[in-house]
């Protein structure tokens, strides 16, 4: 089972401070971005990886999403996202995405937000994505970005002319990396770029988008500190279809 | 035009001792990755996106390609590839890839090593690529790594730890980066590994394989200098077919 960091009573407690947890869609500055990259929600069977508070799920639904499968493996972040609705068209379920298993062809759009650098075993949740989309159906994620995850020390350091720089090392070393984002001890799995989208492509998807988030002028003029992701980025973004029959 | 480094007689003279210029595609650490992506050659019109001293023309040729066409901008590389070769379905043309024209459906495969990351328009040299493939054809590619073109200060620094690490900055800066690698002044285009793969998809390509180059443990220990390439990634290498029809 992949590590459930949002239920440490610490994490969690940070988590629910964070712009994104405060303000939903609005406070995650790449979400502009991502929502670009979704087709038209209007009538959509949509289920979303790492629902998390559910704010996404909700959004789709307000876009005339059909309906909503809101998949998480935090008890506390289901029951918050629980007693934030009364549509009866969103379903949070409770779910292990290294162990997924979806009805097949149920879904019109998967979404995962900053989900699947938790997950080991990608190629496996990946084919249980894909069989779980109809044919022509959409797979729109974010991700943490490799050059963020990567490094030993993953922190701004002064580099040769006395600029912050972002120490990276180990980029080729795949695997498990242990960070105190939060709280001590939180596991994400480092893959590079290359393995993230190959192995999409040997799912038996087609990309239609790959982005390397970074913020836009505007955005940086209304909140200065967005400028370090400029000099490294931290979310990769991508589109991807099931191909039609 | 694109400049036209490898004629300065310093690089030339640099580039020239290079493992890679000495001893051809066997010298080029990325090779059998490389060519790992690439179709059976048998019966194939190539051609060449800086071919340089023409080793991959005169590979492909032994491997049963129906004709190669090497493109380069460097007179002194294609004077010696000239020189190396009396194979008539070889042929070898002076061009600058930023204005390159080819003729429709002309090739079955593309091929480009180490070269786009001189190209500051790449969306136009890809619609000309596009344009010059059958339906089904594919390209095959190397390019610099956007971690590599990225920094400032393209070297290894000690980093928190006192091991080596790269200091990345300025990624999601992309433009024109000037380095004296063999010879002062070389201009590179950097650019995102986003902005590379939506450009091809952009172009009409679809995707078949994204890698981010790195030594095998059995080149690590024929070549130990070769471990700092897992630390930071310096070739990306892409294959992509033209759709049928």
């Amino acid at each position: 089972m992949a590590q459930n960091i949002y239920d440490n009573p610490d994490f969690f407690a940070g988590y629910s401070q964070l712009n994104r947890s405060v303000h939903g869609l609005d406070g995650a500055p790449e979400w502009p971005a991502l929502r670009a990259m979704l087709p038209p929600l209007a009538g959509l069977r949509v289920v979303d990886l790492g629902c998390g508070f559910g704010w996404f799920c909700r959004w789709a639904r307000a876009q005339g999403a059909a309906s909503m499968l809101g998949l998480d493996v935090s008890e506390k972040m289901l029951a918050r996202a629980a007693t934030e609705t009364r549509d009866k068209a969103i379903r949070y379920r409770r779910a292990d995405l290294e162990t997924l298993d979806l009805d097949p062809a149920a879904f019109d759009l998967a979404y995962s937000s900053l989900t699947l650098h938790y997950i080991a075993d990608l190629p496996r949740l990946l084919a249980a994505v894909h069989r779980a989309l109809v044919p022509g159906g959409r797979f729109v994620l974010s991700t943490e970005h490799a050059i963020y995850t990567a490094p030993r020390h993953p922190g701004w350091v002064a580099g040769p002319d006395g600029n912050r720089t972002w120490p990276l090392d180990q980029y080729a070393v795949e695997g498990p990396r242990t960070t105190d984002w939060l709280a001590p001890g939180v596991v994400k799995q480092h893959r590079m770029i290359g393995t993230t989208l190959t192995a999409l492509l040997r799912a038996g998807f087609s990309l239609t988008e790959v982005v390397e988030w970074a913020p836009t002028d505007p955005q940086v003029a209304a909140r200065p500190a967005l400028a370090e992701e400029r000099d490294r980025p931290m979310f990769l973004l991508v589109a991807a279809r099931k191909p039609d029959q």
